[in-house]
């Protein structure tokens, strides 16, 4: 075995990348959605395709949950959740509060003018961190999707210091070792103002919170030629990274599958990781992806591939020769450095790990194989078909 | 009256700006949408909407018609329209088919690699000229929201080709003095490629397909920083300006409210067209929003308000002064010329035109004290709460 | 008087915008420059300038210099400053260091690998501070252009830690009541990475390095769709605003003239700095511009006059009702009571202003019929038509 | 030898790319030039050094000239350049007219509303006509650097007309089978319009001046987001594609060495022109960058192999069974069979092929050993020394 494939091997046997239990479920764009017969609609189901995803890559152990769409009870289905994952193997990962579902959040949630909707927004949040201490979750997931639509109509300053409030209680209420991550957001579903727009945003309220607060990073949330890998290393540098929700994207947050449109950056992403990180191990790798034109299982599976490619890629850069080529200015001899390790084929050494794991050697041709797919559409079709939402 | 006020009242005289009939539904994002309980879901409540802005505004007094919503039955309602259309006051405008809500054009409508979705999208255009015949519009607007998610998922090149046999069954089809509009958009619902992403192409499929065919101009359909009004005077130049779909943006295609986020843009736009437009009142200038969070009624007239506004100060500028000084390259004169007729307040004015007209002069006010949004509200309520929709 | 010109008027008693002493010499792009026999050369004409600028004005007695360009000798040019600020009546401003034009600066000045450049750049910046001191300004304004242009070139990381050692020399040079101001862009001249990307980079570099430190906002430095007063806003909530580098842009730093492009933008930047900011007279606007084919001194004066047409805007908001009405979540009303300020026609408010202080009612007329503009040009055109600087 | 290496070595066999004169001088940005002792400043020294890459490339056999620098007598310098050719085995091959530099050209050079200054940018156009037939050169490029800064201080509309008027002209000067490539530029060096500013007005123009008109494409000239490779295919459809500049950019024209940045991209550029162009070699490729850090020859020698590598990659694209799985929407089988070419390692053999051409296995180790730089730095250093060019 060569020296690069034995880093490959390594870094694969350490590598794990969360699902998104709403990445089994039909999703779409505001123009509509296009149903599939394969879709999850219960959280067994979500489990059941998270386990054969896991299965087929042995790379995704764990299954993030969306509280309002996998626990309708709050606490009260935690039980559930428990059996669930201990039936098909597959660990809760991340819990995800949600700030813009309900009527109620039209003018915002944690940073509505109106006391009344704050606190029904501070309740859903103090319940999902009940829902992850019962659930031995670490991580509670916040996407603040407030903000306004046209200047004026919202006071940007104000609503600054509700959320602060808000932050607080929910930092109070966190276990021991658990930890809430902002997540930021340039816009959508707002379009003047997002009231957390970009990482200095959540790094100042993440400081303003507390120890237990760090900073979620989105790689589709943000603004065109951001360079995203330099944002990660200052988060490191200032010990807020609390973890990542991967997707790629060529215009705005598209969602669509990590590394598919710009899989250099990936790789630069996780060669910062490996420069920088105390303890890679530690940094939560999550997929948040919504695909309404591939299959789901399909596209999932492949995005784990994806990963673990780039992932591998990143992990053979020589790290201690590029210091040294940096130090000296040496720009053609550091770059080529960089890529010479983006541009070797990891695939036959990635297809050799798999085989000493006992899994599929290609993944996405063993899931096309292996009936699971005839298997659910046959199952989920008929009450998905009775689903179809549209736009008008 | 001053000069600057009776080119103000002529302006007004000649501008019209078509409501949307989606407009007055409920619409939102792909996160959900916030029911209105004043929002339309008939026909007639659009064009009884569509009537209260006319009435308040006086510049209003055509209805886009969209074929899947408003004529669920095709040409068999077009009865129904012309009565409400009596009834109400308002004309039908243009018509506007859809070509992207049925499951059947998940990989495309007229660029669909699989020949019988073709035909279904084309029987669907070809429908909705014959709509258009029946109740004596103009103008068909084609928005084409094909496009593939994914580099190599699809031929970009073979799916130019799809596209021109249709559009010539399409332009075949059209009556002596009818039109075909052809849209633009640069991403959304696709994310990789859209079919017709820039004026560039839209123009060269209005080329090649035939001399009913024009470029149809929607404001929020850019890159940013693209400059829309060169845009505007190249397709005036070359004679394919089709028209307007008329909102403002601040990141994507946010579908805010016409110069809500930069004014100054519309008002560049206004003026090109003043400079170069053979004829200003034969492009038609119709509103493509989605309000949802402001009052649909609020919006549109304040809109249409805007729009009259904007206009009024595109035509005040002395535009032969103009271009004595470009022609010197005075570059600061130049320029504090076209901004002499911005800064201007116009407001009085109009107040004044709206008087002259038996408008009232406040028509935001006017709407709000009418008792027509209390009456709406009672009517519809019911029937918008059973209507919720939801993304998961 | 009215209340909006009351309110005008006392706005305009207290504002003031420093004049950059770079601004009235030539520069260009990458593509060469179009010389102006108008342009100033020496330090004393930059000041006879200014305080031309200034007596049209009434708003401009300050300039900032540039170190390398205004004191080529350091701080043994301070004497020959505070003589002519004397002469001119015009006060000596922010002080700006440069650390990009010399050749030892190829690979970053204060985050270059190499240590011995790094020193030079410290000294640099210490003498800058020093400067200051001798000439009793209170701030050193830091843009720091060090990055990289490609991948892997250079080390992300360890180029912070630099940074942050030099920063806290300079901190420490600071005398009681200086300030440091550093400011960030996102690209140019470096087109991979810089160093100081954004205001969450500036933000965590000026907590690191002490209480003097603060953040610069040039309103050119920003991504595309980036919410500027959303950010100013952020920056007085942490009391970390240090000033504006003001100028206007369509696509990337293109230093145009202020509100050129979008005043609607800079209204509200204005705004939020009236509704938010505990002293507005202590925040230092500067202008910082470059214009290639505009008259370098018509350029200043229209400036100088958008900025006080445009703060008088903002100056009228009644924030009170505004306050209410976003309490309120009443979205078009709260909007509408922005855009009343800023429709307003503050121009004859401001003619009487200027009438009242003895200025020209129209101060770009008064400098084209000054003669000021042929003097120096009779003056400087010889010297600038042996500067011609080409691309090649 | 394997299927995948037989057609990278027949793709190589006929690749070539054109190497830019000016790729060999100092060049920098708007904040001055770092100086290279190694930079060409003669043009017998930019033959040399292309002479060099080519000797070890074995891929870059033509050398594109710029007539303001190169031939700055015109067509007197016709037989020097000839002469070069011949002494250093380097084809001459397009012509670059310069519209930029000339003080006259402030306010445009063929859109400058003084006729007397489009007489003088008509002149040069033609001259270079001359110039290209003289030297048996088939390319004149057209960048046409004009626009203006501000709103109203230049007419958008009159400037189209007269650039229409030149292009005619140059048009008809042009031999039989030369051709005029018309460049675009979204902005810079003009912020606010730019007279060809997309590829839509470039195939207007290029229609309506004649069959020897086509369009250029500079990569670096596009929006954020803009999908590059789609408006190759529209160009190659309309029968328009006349050749490209290749660059790459992160955020606006940065000039970055080609594939440093996005390699996806460039691939996916070229994957489109291996599917639908006429004949690949017919087109040609230039490379148009500006390394102010990186050494001049090395990034020429880089910018060439990383041209060969993924020129080979887009060449084992297995068109045809991507083709049927397009037609049958299989969308992750079709992406996927896209990327299995873009992620294989072609460098074996390319490395491959350099040996059976007795070309160095590693073209840029070979520069570095091969005592070329040395040599060329000795004997420029000194003159290089005196040429330093500041940013005041």
């Amino acid at each position: 075995m060569s020296r690069f494939e034995e880093r490959i091997h390594h870094a694969l046997d350490s590598f794990q990348i969360e699902l998104p239990s709403w990445g089994f479920a039909n999703t779409g764009t505001r123009f509509g959605k296009f149903q599939q017969a394969e879709a999850a609609t219960s959280i067994e189901e979500k489990f059941a395709d998270a386990a054969e995803v896991h299965a087929l890559t042995g790379a995704s152990p764990s299954l993030a949950l969306h509280v309002e769409w996998d626990l309708p009870n709050g606490v009260k289905d935690a039980q559930q959740i428990r059996s669930l994952a201990a039936k098909y193997g597959i660990r809760a990962g991340a819990i995800n509060p949600n700030l813009f579902e309900r009527q109620e959040y039209k003018y915002g949630s944690i940073c509505n003018p109106d006391k009344a909707v704050r606190a029904i927004a501070t309740d859903h949040l103090l319940e999902s961190v009940e829902i992850a201490k019962a659930l031995g979750m670490r991580d509670v997931s916040l996407w603040v999707s407030d903000g306004s639509n046209y200047p004026g109509s919202q006071s940007i300053r104000r609503r600054i210091d509700w959320m602060l409030e808000v932050f607080a209680a929910v930092h109070a209420a966190l276990g021991e070792r658990q930890r809430m991550l902002i997540e930021y957001k340039p816009f959508e579903p707002a379009f003047y103002h997002t009231d957390i727009a970009d990482w200095g945003m959540a790094l100042v309220l993440a400081r303003r919170t507390g120890p237990k607060a760090t900073v979620l990073v989105d790689t589709g949330h943000h603004y065109q030629g951001q360079n995203i890998e330099q944002i990660v290393t200052w988060l490191l540098h200032e010990e807020l990274l609390g973890g990542f929700h991967f997707n790629d994207r060529k215009y705005a947050d598209d969602d669509l599958t990590l590394g598919s449109i710009d899989p250099y950056q990936i790789f630069r992403i996780f060669h910062e990781i490996f420069s920088n990180a105390a303890d890679v191990q530690q940094i939560p790798f999550m997929i948040d992806q919504s695909h309404n034109l591939k299959g789901k299982m399909e596209a999932m599976v492949q995005t784990v591939c994806n990963a673990q490619e780039i992932f591998a890629k990143a992990a053979i850069v020589d790290r201690e020769r590029l210091g040294g080529l940096q130090d000296e200015a040496r720009l053609v001899e550091a770059e080529e450095c960089l890529r010479e390790a983006f541009w070797f084929d990891v695939r036959p050494a990635i297809r050799e790990w798999r085989r000493s794991h006992g899994i599929a050697e290609d993944p996405l041709d063993a899931l096309r194989t292996s009936g699971y797919l005839e298997k659910i559409r046959a199952e989920r079709r008929e009450r998905n078909a009775k689903a179809v939402v549209s736009y008008a």
